[in-house]
C-alpha cells in the first residue's frame, strides 16, 4: 500500500474523469453523472481537498456538430470554433456535475459546496504541434465537403485517413493554467472544484499584445492538463478514473497482465518499451509519471470509474509511486 | 449626487450587462466585449468589489437554434433544452468576459483576477408562472412545425402571436442563488466575479428528493436575478448598463423626459402610472426599487453601457435612491 496518507493533514487530490465515462447526449449524461456522484463522494474523505477535471470529447464534438450542421441551414447560427465550443462544454458539464455532486453533498449533511471554474490554459505559440496539426476531430467528410469548409475557413486543415476527410487540429502541450488563482482560492475554502474541463480552453498570448490571451483551434490532451493541474495545485494524488480496471501490459493479448502496485522506474521502462496504447493509456501513464517525478511522496492512480472508492483508497487500479 | 461612497471602505457593486449589449455571433461578441472591457474597468475603483452579471437572450437563442436545426438532420445531435443551453451560454460568455477583462487588468498592472461562476437559481415549484407560461422564445414556426415539436416534446407549449407559432416558457421569480457561496468566496478574495449569466439556470427542488435540484425549461428575468444577486451579496450599488442613456417618462413620445436623480417614491409612482415599457424598462425599474427598498443607503443606477464610467460614478444615467 503506497497511498500518501498524512494523518490529520488533508490530502489534496486531482480526480480526472474520462469524457466517454460521462456518457453523451443530454439525459444520458445527466443520468450517468447522477449515477457516479455517490461513488465519487464515497471516494473522498471529509477533509480531502478535491479538484475534479473531466474530458469533453463526445460533448465538444456534439456542440461542434450542432453548429456545423445548423450554420449552412440557418443564417442566424454562426460557425463556432473550438475554443467557444470548449467553453460551452465546460459550462454544460460543470452544471450537471455541480447539480449531481451538490445533491449528494446535501444528503451527507455537510456544508461543502461545488464550483465550476471556466478554465483557459496557456500554450506556447511556438509549440511544434501548432505547425503540424494531427489530432483528428469531427465527422468524416467527403472530399467536396472538406474543400467547401476549407474555402470558407482558410485555417481549417483536413487529412484523408482512408475512411474520408477529417479536420485535424494541433494538440499543444499545456503550460500554464490561466485561472489557477480561482481554483486555488476555492480549494483553500473547502470547495470541491471542477476545472480544466476538456483539457482547458487553449489560448496563446496575443503576439501584438502580450497581456491578452486569444483562443486557438486546438485540443489539449486532457491527461496532460490534469497533470499540470495537479502540479499547480501542489496535489498529493492524481487519480485517473477510466473505463478499465488497471493499466495492463500486453493489453488485449493472451499474456495481458494487470499492473497493481508499480514504481516509477518500472512503469517508465514499460512505457519506453511501447507497452501502452499510443492515444489511450500512454498519455495517462506519461502524465502520471511526470506528476510523481515532479515532487516526492506523490501517488498517481489509474483505475475504473465504477470502482472509484476502491481506486482512490488504493485497493483497486494501478498505483504508481517511487 | 447620491452615490454611496464610504471613504476607505470598499463599495460592493453588481453590474448588469444587457444580453443585446454584448453583441451576438462569435466574432461580434468577442469584439464587443473587448471594446467594453476598458470602459467597465475604468468604471470601478481598485478597491471596489465587483460582480458582473449579463443577459444571454441572443446567445441562448443561437445555441437553441443550432441544436434545434441540427437535431432532425443529424442523429448524433440531441435536442438541448433550456437549462443546458443556458449553462452553455454562461460558459461561452464567461470565457469571453474573463479573457477580455483579464487582458485589461493585466494592462493596469494589478493582481486582480476574473472568475465565472456557473450559476443555478432556485425558483418555487408553485410559482404561478410555471402553470401559465407566457415568455416567448425561439423562432416563429408554422402550425405544422409547432405540432411536430409538440408531438416530440409533450412539455412544449406554443402560442400563435399573429406572426406564427412561438414556444412559450415560464418566467418564474428567482428565489435563491444556489452558488452564492462560490460568488461570495471569490468576491471576498478580490476577484471580479461573473455570475448569474442569463438570469441563472432555473432549477426547482426535486419533489421526490428535496436535496436535489432539477433544471426546468424556464427563463428567469435577468433584472430580477441581478437584484437577488445584489441582495445576496449585500451590495451597495446595482448598476444596469443598457442601450439607453436614461430611464425616461413618455418614452418615444413628444414629451419624453430623461430622469436623472430620482427618489424611490418618485419613480415608484411613475412605475405604478405605467410610464415604463412592460418588458424593457419596467423590470429594471422594479428590480432597482426592490434593491433600494431592501436595505437603506443603497443606490441603483440605470444608464448606457457606452458611458459606463460616468454611469457608475453617478454623472450619467438615472440614479435611484431614498
Amino acid at each position: 500500500m503506497s497511498i500518501t496518507t498524512r494523518p490529520g493533514q488533508p490530502r489534496r487530490i486531482v480526480i480526472s474523469l474520462g469524457g466517454l465515462a460521462l456518457g453523451d447526449g443530454l439525459d444520458r449524461q445527466l443520468n450517468r453523472i447522477r449515477e457516479i456522484a455517490p461513488s465519487l463522494l464515497k471516494a473522498i474523505d471529509a477533509n480531502d481537498e478535491v479538484i475534479i477535471t473531466h474530458g469533453n470529447g463526445p460533448q465538444v464534438n456534439m456542440v461542434q456538430r450542432a453548429f456545423g450542421v445548423a450554420a449552412p441551414e440557418d443564417l442566424t447560427v454562426p460557425v463556432m470554433d473550438l475554443p467557444e465550443c470548449g467553453a460551452m462544454s465546460q459550462g454544460y458539464i460543470g452544471y450537471h456535475l455541480q447539480q449531481a455532486l451538490g445533491a449528494e453533498l446535501h444528503k451527507r449533511g455537510g456544508c461543502r459546496h461545488v464550483a465550476t471554474v471556466i478554465t483557459q490554459i496557456e500554450v506556447e505559440p511556438d509549440d511544434p504541434s501548432l505547425a503540424n496539426p494531427t489530432k483528428q476531430i469531427g465527422p468524416h467528410l467527403t472530399k467536396e465537403q472538406a474543400e467547401a469548409q476549407s474555402a470558407q475557413h482558410p485555417g481549417f486543415r483536413f487529412i484523408d485517413d482512408g475512411r474520408g476527410f477529417r479536420r485535424v487540429v494541433a494538440c499543444p502541450r499545456p503550460r500554464r493554467i490561466v485561472e489557477s488563482e480561482s481554483i486555488l482560492n476555492l480549494l483553500d475554502n473547502d470547495f470541491i472544484v471542477i476545472a480544466c474541463g476538456g483539457g482547458g480552453i487553449p489560448v496563446i498570448r496575443d503576439p501584438d499584445d502580450k497581456g491578452c490571451y486569444v483562443g486557438i483551434p486546438a485540443v489539449i490532451e486532457k491527461d496532460y492538463a490534469a497533470e499540470l493541474l495537479g502540479d499547480d495545485c501542489n496535489a498529493d494524488e492524481l487519480v485517473f478514473l477510466t473505463d478499465v480496471d488497471n493499466v495492463c501490459t500486453g493489453f488485449g493479448g493472451e499474456d495481458e497482465r494487470p499492473l497493481g502496485d508499480v514504481t516509477v522506474p518500472e512503469i517508465h521502462a514499460l512505457l519506453d518499451a511501447g507497452e501502452f496504447g499510443k492515444d489511450t493509456m500512454a498519455p495517462k501513464v506519461r502524465a502520471a509519471l511526470r506528476f510523481c517525478e515532479n515532487r516526492p511522496a506523490r501517488t498517481a492512480i489509474i483505475g475504473s470509474l465504477d470502482n472509484a472508492p476502491q481506486v482512490v483508497r488504493g485497493i483497486s487500479g494501478t498505483r504508481i509511486h517511487y
